[in-house]
Formats: C-alpha cells, structure tokens, sequence
C-alpha cells in the first residue's frame, strides 16, 4: 500500500474488511439536547471491541502476509484489544504487551479475545520495547496503531461508510497517535470540513502544527488511555496537513460534561476518548455556522460504565 | 381516533410526532456474536427519555384537545418520564403520581424534566388512585400508560420506522402493558412474524392468552420496574390476538445475561425490560430458522449502568 493514501486505497481496504467489521448506525440529534445545533452522530463505539481499532487492525492482517509467528503489537487498550480479536477472527497467533500499569478491565479483555498476554514494563514505552525484540526474535508482525499506511487505509473506512449514510458539511474527530484523523482525511479529502479535537492534557497534532512536524509531547488527563499517544505518527501528520481545517483543544471538564451529556440525553457510554470531539462543540470550542451540518465521531465506548451516570 | 388501529392512524400519529422524536437507528449484528443467527438491532433506548414511551405520549398530547390543568399519569418508570419530557417539549403542565417505593433516579429524572411530581401510596395502585382524583378534581387529561388509542398509534410509530429501515421476517418485542407491541401489531398486521416476549414474572399477556382475556397476575423480578403491568390492555390484548403469532416467557436470568452481553460486545446499557426480548433469542426460547431475518426491538436504557458490567 503505498504511503500516499488514496479513495481508492480505501475502498480497497472495506472490501476487504467488510465481513468482519460492523456496519455502526448514524443518529440525527436535534438542536438544543446536545448542542445549540443538530448534530450527527457516528456511533462508532458500537464497533467489535468498542472502538473503531478493528478497522485497522483487519486492514493489517488482510493487506499483508501474516507469518508463523502471528502478530504482535504493545497496547494496554483499544489497539491491543482489536488486535487480538481481529487475529482471533482470522486464526492467527497474537501476543499483546501490555504496560503493568494497564487497566485491569482492557487487560483482561484483550485475553479474552484469545491473545497471549504479556505484561510487562512500567510504561508504556518499556512494553512496547518487549514488543519490539520480540518481532526480531520471532519474526512476528508488527500491527502499527496509527503509522501505518494499512492501518490509517483500515481507519479511513468509517469515513467511507459515513459518507454514505450522512450528508456533512463538517466531521469532528478526536485525535490521539492521528490514525483516525488521518482515515478521514484521505478519504474526504477536503470535501468535509474536518476538524481535530485534543484533549489539552494530549496535545499531539496541535503541538505538532506549531512545531512544522512531529514532536514528543507530554501526555496526561483522562482520555490519555485512549488519545495519549507520545507523537503524532509521520503519516498522519501529512495528511491532516492536506486536509484538516482547524486543530481544537479542550479540557477535561469538557470531555466529563460530554460523557455525561451522552448518558444522560442519548444513554450512550462513550470513553472519554469517545466524548473528545463530542466535547469541542459542547463546549463552544467549535460554533457551527446557521444550518452547517455538523458530524461528530463517537469512537469508542470503553469506559466504567458507573463512570458516566 | 377508533378502536380498531390500521396503518393510517400509526402514519398519521407518525406525522404529528416527527418534530418530537428521534429517529432511532438500528444496527446488524453479525451471527455468532449475541446468538447463532444474525439479528437486527433497533436501538429504540437511544429515544428521548430512554425508552420508546415519549411516541405515545406524544401522540396523546398532539392528538387531543390538553385542558387548562395540564396532563397527569401515575408512573415511577418509564411512562411518567415520557409525559413528563413530552409535557415539558409542548409547554403544558403536568403532574405525575410516582409511588413511595419508585427508584430515585427515575424520580429524579421525572423532575427534572420539569413535571410537578407527587410522591404518594406505597404501591402503584395507590399512586394511581391518587392520579385519578386528582383528574377528576380539576380536569387534567390522563394519558395511559399503553391501553388508549393514541398511546398504542404512538408506539406503533417504531414498528413504520423500522419498516423502513429493515426488510424482517421476525420481530421479537418485550410486553409489559401490551402497549408497544399492540403497535407493533397493528403496523405489521401479519407482516412480519410477532414474538411477544415477557419475563417469567409479569406473564400478562401469556396468562391472558390462556384465559382469553386480560387477568390480574402478581408481578416481580428485576424486569418488573418497566414492564410490571398487573394486567394486559383490553385494547393491546386485542391487537395481540390478531397479529402476535408466538407468546414466550424467560428467566430473570436469560434477561441478565441478555443485558450483559449487550454490554460486552455492543457497548449498549439496556434495562431489564429492554434486554428481555434479546434474551429470547439468546436462550434458546426463540429458534431462528435457516436465512431467517430476525429483529429485535431493545427498547429501554434506563438501567443503571453499574449493573451491566
């Protein structure tokens, strides 16, 4: 797959992944429950594994040749967890490593999608070493969580499938390592107005646009589980320099007041991760324009369910 | 509005209520994930309020001349937050009778959507007696919770919109009151194949089959706070006996387990009322057969969410 993503690289990528990912809904809210204005929702979260990981990591492992060995990726969340359940659905070995400091929840989960789990080092950076000299001893497959071409190609097909299901004049979308964004990007392409949303405490693209390119950011806050990625991936970054309009943060508070707001107006438990980009327009971080058609990615549901009531 | 419910009663209920509700959507889920076969999901607990109730409450406040004393119900549960939250989109008053023994986070909610709420009786009955005087007493309108006309239109609206939105040879709908699947009865009329579905301990509409008409019978379990109705609607019952072609009961286990699943590998929070006709399928009390195209009406999310993790 080449680095520069095309549609069609995208397309390619649904056909692929099309039997094995969900199909997930799209609900119109009406003006004054959420937002001043209607709002579409792309209820992400209701993908296997509660997030939009599958996407990708299905595109990995239908794009390439999957060795003896199996793959391998280091995660304590969403990514390891849709790792292991995409190898599982195709009957191939996983091993995910998983920092000691890893929710107890996620962590057993990914086991419980079948992966040999590997808990080890105080961050996530020391798990992600053990993963990395475990490819080079075994000869297993890296599964990138964001810069890689099959997987930002696997993220861009909740693009795809909302392009179809909605008419938008603007997406927002939260941005951690920037796969998701990135996804998006290459499919709309700048034929929707795409907006970045940052937790403050997870700063990557906005630090990454100051700087003219990629840089290590301290990461921190109560999305980090999801979004906190260290550095916004190369990949991603020249995508959203094509194509993303405006790169927004916002503060926890926002993001808890958008959990909530999604429990109590919709019933839906969304991540903190998952109310990011619920939170910029909640919060007047982003004003729709008089009768812009506004779409917000709900992209995970990963949460203590009693966290949101 | 007559008695006799066709199809143009539900459109035209359907018309008046539009602006009010939400659209909700549904989503596939692949065979092997909630049960063997494939089902279609109608997220109905993404509705207002939590439930599918605000379509008959709709109805009845747009369908009928609201008196200067506003509208009244006795409810704890889901239909008092329903004509609370319709009550309060009209700028009528209302005033709803919730029991002693009702949750408090229902109650909280039923006053915050602005209703006058008095907490009276120890037992819905009791509730109920003090709604009704409190009608006869200064004229407000009663809005029933699933026996009147315009409630059941109103309910039926789900089943117009589902119809449009999947093509299904079966659809499995929980039964309280009778309200919502009389709807359902009266949209599909022989359509679609109706599987009426109710916990083992509120057997109203199987007890009702077996005596030919509607009868008292004790209710409990943990799905009884939605649909622990004493007794079927004369007019649902009706309904029922012309279009429902299966009646089945399950176990308060099957609807926990039903609820549990929905968490793990949706993302959904249902109430126990809610999961009850998924836990039909799940158990093995509904059979699917080969190519069968199976839906499922999850229609309640006023759980609370601790209790499905």
């Amino acid at each position: 797959m080449p680095s520069r993503l095309t549609r069609t690289d995208i397309a390619r990528a649904h056909e692929r992944i099309a039997p094995f990912v969900r199909r997930t809904p799209v609900i119109e809210v009406e003006a004054g429950s959420l937002a001043a204005s209607p709002l579409i929702l792309k209820l992400e979260l209701l993908q296997h594994t509660g997030s939009f990981k599958p996407r990708g990591a299905f595109t990995n492992l239908l794009s390439r040749q999957v060795p003896e060995a199996g793959v391998a990726a280091a995660s304590g969340g969403n990514h390891g967890a849709a790792v292991a359940f995409a190898a599982r659905a195709l009957g191939v070995p996983a091993r995910i490593f998983v920092p000691e400091l890893a929710s107890p929840v996620k962590t057993a989960r990914i086991a419980a999608y079948g992966a040999e789990l590997v808990v080890t080092g105080a961050t996530y950076a020391e798990a992600l070493d053990a993963c990395q000299a475990h490819i080079a001893a075994s000869g297993a497959m890296a599964v990138h969580a964001y810069d890689a071409p099959e997987t930002v190609a696997g993220q861009g097909t909740v693009a795809r499938e909302l392009a179809a299901q909605a008419g938008l004049d603007t997406l927002l979308v939260a941005v951690g390592g920037g796969g998701l964004i990135a996804g998006c990007a290459a499919w709309y392409a700048g034929a929707v107005k795409l907006v970045a949303v940052e937790p403050e405490g997870c700063p990557t693209l906005a630090r990454a646009r100051a700087e003219g390119r990629p840089v290590d950011v301290e990461v921190g806050g109560i999305a980090a589980d999801s979004l906190g990625a260290r550095r916004l991936g190369a990949l991603p970054f020249g995508l959203a320099e094509a194509h993303v309009a405006e790169s927004l943060l916002v503060a926890d508070d926002a993001i808890r007041a958008a959990q909530r707001a999604l429990w109590d107006r919709l019933r839906i438990v969304a991540e903190p991760g998952g109310a990011t980009a619920l939170a910029a327009v909640m919060s007047g971080a982003y004003a729709p324009g008089p009768g812009e058609r506004v779409g917000v990615l709900v992209c995970g549901g990963n949460a203590d369910p009693a966290s949101v009531a």
